[in-house]
């Protein structure tokens, strides 16, 4: 009797099951049929899964959670070190004054490349003597800053700031000199009567900036055009520049708040985060352990690096978004997807665009209508290069040490061995592992050095 | 004379441009021509520019350094920690095998279970009474080694493990008996004669199984049929199990190596990494400073998290694949894609296959056709869960502290917000966060105790 009520309760469930649920009638009856069926693990390669997604985002809370941890752990290890009034004290600071000075009188150079311009253009000097002159004005222009603010032992920041204002002042001249002497010889083709596609050409720019009223060569010698170019976002010169329509405020007003935030965000990781960092690593610097060495330049390298990106993100998007926009420049690419870049080569071709574009304009191209070859010209560009890196470090700190020169140097072995060894993903982590670790490196031993030097760290 | 020259110049490199180069024509004429026009920033949301490949690369380089370091720092602070001898200590530590008796004993129980449904299947014993003898039978097997081990003072690790061995044992045997009851009682059905469509039942297995010779309820109830579904990696019973065609021996031998360098590894991290921190911790807890405490904890977190994935691969992915692979158990899906889980629901359904399967088979679906709603059924479900969390856990430890069973009822509200307020990615990094942060701190919580309570660490 009793087994008979079990078989009517299976055969009801059964029924019940059937009724009920039509969609997962297979499913209910054979509750306690098969369910298991051959198939392979999802990590074996046999299953052909490939969908990690999921492990991205662990990888971002992991690096939220290291990261804020570590700011815990700085925290209850040397309390709040941020000094708010940092910008109030370095305004208050008369080593700070020689270096506006040096901006202020940066304007005599401009004035001398504007009167040689009108003069070359009058035919009152001739073109080789305009050369020399050119030539003269920028270089006293890069070395008597240089001069001055090394013997007045300038604040190093400020000092830095000088002369980077100066640099980008002198590329600019070099710009505008050579753009105006192309279109003064081009004049000159077209009075001799000698027509080369030359309409084409006024067609295109007229093309570009249909809104504006074009200014054609000599018109363009005047104050005005001249300080709109150093304004501009942009080392290389234009008689007309292509203009966005409008200014949008909402635009500059959040590119504005980013930076406010970003640099409070900078000064506050650079006085919590890498200066105890340094105090700290003069020890195993002494002691020459190497593996003391390592632990301190990877503790040293991740936090540079934090610092380098919002640096770039508050400078190349949000600064010169925000002088663009101030000033309706149109070309806004200042930086291109040098973050997929999977050779050393394609990352400098990309992170740093008005650079990038005045060495191929500027230098690299010139060099190959001189009959230089391109590997030639391009090892060119990369000296000049690394000689103003070492220039912008070494001046402001007073120290020569040609780090930032080997640093920069020491990218072409590199950027050979990744081209040859390393592909795709592993060429862009390739990229990322020299940007942390090489570059960073050879600028906190100049810090690291200034520090020992000036502060007198006691032993 | 002179500016003709220069005229010349010109021409002429514009000429040899055109001649030389007809490709680049364009651009070589315009050397000095314009090099701008109007374009956004690529990180302008305007530009519509979305590949960041390269920052998830950046994401696995800093964490790699990241670690590197952590590895370095903690070397160069306790020095090298790890024991090799580790396990062969373990086997001779003479509290180590009060739990291999435990597990030798278990067999016990098997014996029990095939004579109890020989005994029903010959009629011998009746349906309530089977059903009674069963619990009984599971119910000492739960009980008796936890008491036995629990006085014997057994070691926490071996004791664990024997626990963890009659969990198993305990499920399977349910398994066993309903499987076995539904197929005495479907047999029944068919003997008085009543038809549901049972054919097609058998055609189903027939399909599944058609390399192997299928077995009928009651010839299964045999010794190597239950010993087959003991070692098996499932805890669901089924007379006739999907087999694969052959042992692969180069499948065995890699995943053999990686479960002796992944427990190599754990063993290392464990006494490397997590033991240091643990001995560190004792300060903060009993100062009750929050903010050491949460620094800990995050300290804590990223071991802990780091150890269990690799316990995650080393057991289900290469330690029940071997096991399959020596008994050509074809069903290999001991997890999902939980990695991809956007909700906490979602993850406890894909973690761990072979109790999730059980789980609805076996105690979600009776209770569903006994007429409880499906919410009720999981919140069944999920209070039994963490009731064996809390068993493998406080016996071996010999305290209860209900850590672990908390931390299971603590994911129902979770759950519920996660999936009430957080979607996408958010979600599968919530449920990430409540995996690096809320589960293992459970665990963290008791070794802690453990450690303070045994140890009797120095204050």
């Amino acid at each position: 009797m009793k087994n008979k009520t079990e078989v009517e309760e299976v055969r009801s469930r059964i029924k019940k099951d059937t009724i009920n649920d039509k969609k997962h009638s297979h499913e209910q009856i054979h509750t306690y049929e098969s369910v298991h069926k051959i198939r392979d693990s999802l990590l074996s390669s046999a299953s052909g899964y490939t969908n990690y997604r999921g492990v991205l985002n662990l990888c971002v809370v992991l690096l939220v959670m290291s990261s804020g941890r570590l700011v815990l752990e700085n925290i209850l290890k040397y309390g709040f070190l941020v000094r708010i009034d940092v910008p109030i004290q370095f305004i208050k600071d008369p080593t700070a004054w020689p270096s506006l000075l040096a901006i202020v009188l940066s304007n005599i150079f401009t004035f001398n490349a504007l009167k040689l311009e009108r003069n070359l253009e009058k035919g009152i000097i001739q073109e080789t003597t305009g050369k020399i002159l050119c030539f003269l004005n920028i270089f006293t222009a890069l070395l008597a800053p240089a001069i001055y603010l090394w013997y007045r032992e300038a604040n190093p920041v400020s000092s830095f700031f000088a002369l980077t204002w100066y640099t980008c002042l002198s590329m600019k001249l070099v710009s505008y000199f050579q753009v105006n002497r192309y279109q003064r010889l081009k004049r000159r083709l077209e009075n001799s009567k000698n027509e080369i596609d030359e309409k084409s050409n006024t067609d295109s720019i007229k093309k570009q900036t249909k809104n504006e009223p074009l200014i054609e060569y000599p018109d363009n010698l005047t104050y005005r055009n001249l300080y709109y170019f150093l304004s501009a976002p942009t080392l290389c010169y234009e008689i007309n520049f292509p203009r966005s329509e409008r200014i949008r405020k909402s635009f500059i007003i959040r590119r504005s708040g980013e930076i406010i935030f970003l640099s409070s965000l900078l000064l506050f990781l650079v006085q919590q985060w890498v200066v105890p960092i340094l105090q700290n690593s003069k020890i195993p610097f002494r002691e020459t352990n190497i593996l003391k060495i390592i632990e301190r330049l990877l503790k040293l390298a991740v936090p540079n690096h934090v610092i380098w990106l919002i640096g770039f993100y508050c400078f190349f998007h949000s600064y010169l978004n925000v002088i663009a926009e101030i000033l309706r420049f149109g070309d806004r690419e200042f930086y291109r997807d040098w973050w997929n870049s999977e050779d050393v080569n394609v990352f400098w071709q990309n992170w740093n665009i008005p650079v990038h574009k005045f060495c191929l304009r500027h230098i690299y191209k010139p060099l190959l209508n001189q009959g230089i070859t391109k590997s030639q010209a391009s090892l060119i560009v990369f000296f000049i290069s690394a000689f103003f890196h070492e220039y912008l470090v070494s001046i402001p700190l007073r120290m020569f040490r040609i780090w930032a020169f080997l640093g920069m140097i020491v990218q072409i072995p590199f950027a050979v061995f990744v081209k040859k060894f390393l592909h795709g993903n592993y060429g862009n982590m390739a990229v990322w592992v020299s940007l942390i670790i090489g570059q960073p490196i050879a600028v906190m031993m100049y810090i690291h050095d200034y520090y020992i030097d000036y502060f007198k760290v006691s032993d």
